[in-house]
């Protein structure tokens, strides 16, 4: 069967977003500094339609990352933005602009009904409100055969990290402290939830932690 | 001029304890999980007075982080009990037995005054009330030319880390989730307090995280 593959930037005191997060600063203050390590590569600046870049040991981990992948979960956060703004007459696209990074479905979770949202590139945002099995088995449909990204934010990974359904988790742990903002592991109890951890890639700049079922 | 040197163990979410401690229990529920990794090593045993054991990747870490100690700082929660014990006929000795494996001066942070306590192997406690700055001048004095270790807990650790005096610092992060405890980098804002990643060693049971001054 397809996995679940978590993975996501953690500070070295458990944030994956800054405090006050908003429209203008999404990832919270101080929160850029989890991804600092990958804005210069190379893989990451074609995703997003830029030249140049560099090649180093961080870039096999973020291929590893999107390969295999049919579809991405993500929070209501992670897509972005409040739900008062869809009500408008241009509906929020959320942070991804008009041409997202996934080229494939993305299943958005929320509590709020709307239409899929189809946009550039092969990337469709779909929101379900049937909760996280309900997602992840649309997900699962759509990857057809591959497997499925569960993008983050926190809220989303722990209820997907609780019920048992994660099968795999990088963290890349940023050498940085936040001091507060949104934690990743919050609430979810003391056990790691069927994850052992598997592998290390251990860079100047970033240490990603590999966890798989046992 | 002799470095100050924290070295300590952390779960995934940050906890270098779990909840509850007390006497039958110091490290708090689920706490010993941070520290499996130590005590099957032939080096961890030897210096606990037992035979056996194994060698791995994790011996010459254990090894760098007690090499050219020439004395140690700790909390009064790592010394071991709570001050009413203090006050009793016989008085308490702390978690660390009749011969204690540190075998040089400690210098214990805390608000009781009270005599040194020398024990056997070369250990003596020496309690301080004068707070971290005296305690730290007392150390290096002791510690004759060689480094002081800060041997924690998290509130100690914290005072350290935001006055800017720890140089080096080895984070045993073990790959497991404890929920709730006491947590290492609570309270000391989000900066790094002009420490840098320097060195990661990972292995199965545990990654090495070490920083140090700029």
């Amino acid at each position: 069967m397809s996995k679940l593959r978590f993975r996501i930037s953690m500070s070295l005191d458990g944030y994956v977003a800054g405090p006050n997060q908003s429209v203008d600063n999404p990832l919270g203050i101080g929160g850029m500094r989890l991804h600092e390590w990958v804005f210069p590569l190379a893989v990451f600046r074609t995703m997003h339609g830029m030249e140049g870049g560099i090649v180093n040991e961080n870039t096999a981990v973020i291929k590893e990352s999107f390969a295999n992948i049919g579809a991405t979960i993500m929070g209501r956060n992670m897509f972005g933005g409040h739900p008062g703004a869809w009500n408008q007459e241009k509906p929020w696209n959320g942070w991804w602009g008009d041409n997202p990074p996934f080229h494939h479905p993305v299943f958005v979770l929320t509590h709020h009904a709307r239409e899929p949202l189809i946009l550039e590139g092969g990337t469709t945002f779909t929101f379900v409100t049937g909760g996280i099995n309900a997602a992840l088995e649309q997900a699962r449909s759509a990857a057809a055969g591959k497997d499925v990204a569960l993008g983050g934010g926190a809220h989303a990974a722990q209820q997907y990290l609780a019920a048992g359904l994660v099968d795999e988790m990088l963290i890349s742990l940023a050498p940085t402290l936040l001091g507060s903002g949104e934690r990743l592991f919050d609430g979810i109890g003391d056990d790691m939830h069927g994850l052992t951890l598997v592998r290390t890639i251990a860079t100047p700049e970033v240490v990603h932690l590999k966890f798989a079922k046992h």
